[in-house]
């Protein structure tokens, strides 16, 4: 016998919206047309020039491993990314490649986080970044954010959360569920009041890039102290690449190089040669054309909602997701998630998957699927919602 | 300021060979002709229908996230594959498909170690076994074993160090540094130790397929209550790929589902299209045929190491290493190591990166390079020697 799953498992909450999504799946095959307006993934394909840089890698035959910390030219490319779209100065030996955003959160805690120490987190947040705190027998502080503040964090909400455990805290920006933008002027003020406290400061910045009308600033704008955890999967349209990349304070390279050799030995290769085209023009054209048609369908389906008598406080600006109140129209969301798939085969996200503020008024419309789908969506949704 | 990295890496050493990779490239670019005895990857190129049906799936442009613990089509393959090949019957659901090994360590870890708790290993081992353990906050117990043992973690030596804080026990075999394959008949009764005295199991399969002249037996054959870690790096060519997978027993099916939906999201999608291809007949034919290269490498090696007057009490029957003792020739094999390296440019393991059982005694040579190349490190070796 070999006893029981280690305790950090059952702190682990599973994804409810899993179970709907197995629910999604049978009633495919009992041929219903299911939209899916759950899924935190671009419908958009992988970009040409990241495909042909991958087909010709294969050309060469050589898939061997590259250093832990990744393929030189990969991390020149990000560095000189972060000094033109930013305008900010990185040093690529600070800079990790590593196996999807997954991978950088692993290294960038499990090379700073001690058990017990705890971590401060808006209340809603994406739940993987709570359990790689857990996996590492770390606790999250779970803070209850709201509309006032953008569902972010602020410097205050930092400093009277602080106790002798915390660690640090972890920024997501645009936020998932939410989609909101954190203002530059609040990010600056929440990354100094953790740099006065003596703690680690997380910057999620995985959905950055697909930002519409705002501006989102990184972190290491207003501090090199800061560890920054990005990915190729969202704006730059890798997902099944697992690819993305962890930048850590100088104090912390020789470390993270050590835990990365141990835990990775490296990121994908053919990943790694076909990131290096995510940064050619013609690929950022196409991606800026993605981003201007996600603008579009955050619009359509933001003054949908609003119609259908849903509450959204702010209008995200950021991500592929919005974050609707149903109260007016139920007072479970989860319930209202289920019906809803069983009675006109649309799957969204009940917000019971992102922390215990308030889950059961809120649902994640996620808009990664195209404006037509979209429209059929809605008209489901009314007929719902009147039937 | 953010402090310091977290505890668990100063507990990570570094890997002593690093410093002699770094000479190396340095003597490389002053335009000395370096042998490479030092590398755990193949020098063959990854197969060409593997190479093939990632191409095949490039084209489709579809490179998605899959589900969490794998493709069920390269699940099903690999359930087939310990049909054929060891006569045993995995259920798919227990097999997890990893990035790398590595991810497999991680999981199999991550869902099975409680902090504190405590893994029994030969030492010397691969070092990154160990620095899983450490990962979770975990400790190694390192046992020393030697020729008398085939290097290998015994029943008795198990009983004889269980303690109260004692989770399990982890065999690697066909092993690193040594080589050597664990017998079939003290393979089942380490597992049946471990079980009476309620622990886990896990089992270090990823140099299998790697074997000349012996059996590996899988631990699957004698118990369904293990943890197998395997590997497409090794055996099947795929190192830059990053693949590789975890089975484990039906209690932890569950907790490994949610953490791999955590920790990974999923597996290279790419690597999972191109594994498939690993159990094509004609994959395998190359491979048998690399096989047999291998055999004639390390016969060539073990009779020039033995002439040369190292000691190496078994001849290894697996993987791609011979751990030689040098005591004959010096009393310092880190010493010799970088001596060798600076007067004749070949690059070896000392003994010191694999644990602290007399690691000043041995040196591994890993046969990854060619036998012209090889021989042309004899001579060097030889001159050295006799200098």
């Amino acid at each position: 016998m070999t006893g029981r799953p280690a305790i950090r498992t059952q702190d682990i909450s599973p994804f409810y919206v899993m179970e709907l999504l197995h629910r999604a799946k049978q009633l495919e095959a009992q041929g219903r047309d299911v939209i899916h307006m759950e899924i935190g993934e671009p419908d958009f394909s992988t970009p040409p020039a990241i495909i042909e840089a991958a087909i010709q890698q294969l050309h060469t035959g050589a898939v061997k491993y590259t250093p832990a910390a990744g393929l030189p030219a990969l991390r020149e490319k990000i560095a000189a990314y972060y000094r033109q779209h930013y305008q900010v100065k990185v040093a690529s030996q600070r800079i990790f490649v590593t196996p999807g955003a997954s991978g950088a959160f692993l290294l960038g805690l499990g090379v700073s986080l001690n058990q017990g120490e705890e971590i401060l987190m808006a209340d809603p947040c994406y739940p993987c970044n709570s359990n790689f705190v857990k996996l590492f027998d770390g606790r999250v502080r779970a803070i209850p954010v709201d509309a006032t503040t953008g569902y972010h964090l602020t410097d205050n909400l930092i400093k009277q959360s602080w106790s002798t455990t915390t660690r640090g805290v972890m920024i997501a920006s645009p936020a998932n569920p939410t989609g909101t933008v954190i203002d530059s002027e609040m990010l600056k003020l929440a990354i100094h009041s953790v740099d006065s406290l003596g703690g680690c400061f997380y910057s999620d910045e995985i959905y950055h890039g697909l930002v519409y009308g705002a501006k989102a600033s990184t972190a290491l704008e207003f501090s090199d102290d800061v560890f920054v955890i990005n990915s190729f999967s969202k704006y730059f349209g890798m997902t099944g690449w697992r690819i993305g990349w962890l930048i850590v304070p100088d104090e912390f390279v020789d470390a993270a190089e050590k835990l990365a050799q141990n835990i990775f030995i490296a990121t994908s290769t053919l990943s790694q040669y076909a990131a290096i085209a995510a940064f050619d023009d013609r690929t950022l054209v196409e991606l800026e054309r993605r981003r201007a048609e996600f603008a579009e369908r955050r619009d359509f389906l933001f003054e949908e909602l609003l119609r259908l008598g849903f509450d959204i406080p702010i209008k995200p600006q950021g991500a592929f997701y919005i974050y609707a109140d149903c109260s007016r129209i139920s007072n479970d969301s989860y319930q209202f998630a289920r019906d809803f798939l069983e009675a006109e085969a649309v799957a969204v996200t009940p917000g019971i998957d992102f922390g215990s503020s308030q889950p059961r008024r809120f649902i994640r419309f996620a808009y990664t699927t195209s404006m037509a789908r979209m429209a059929t969506a809605m008209q489901r949704l009314e007929k719902f919602i009147h039937q």
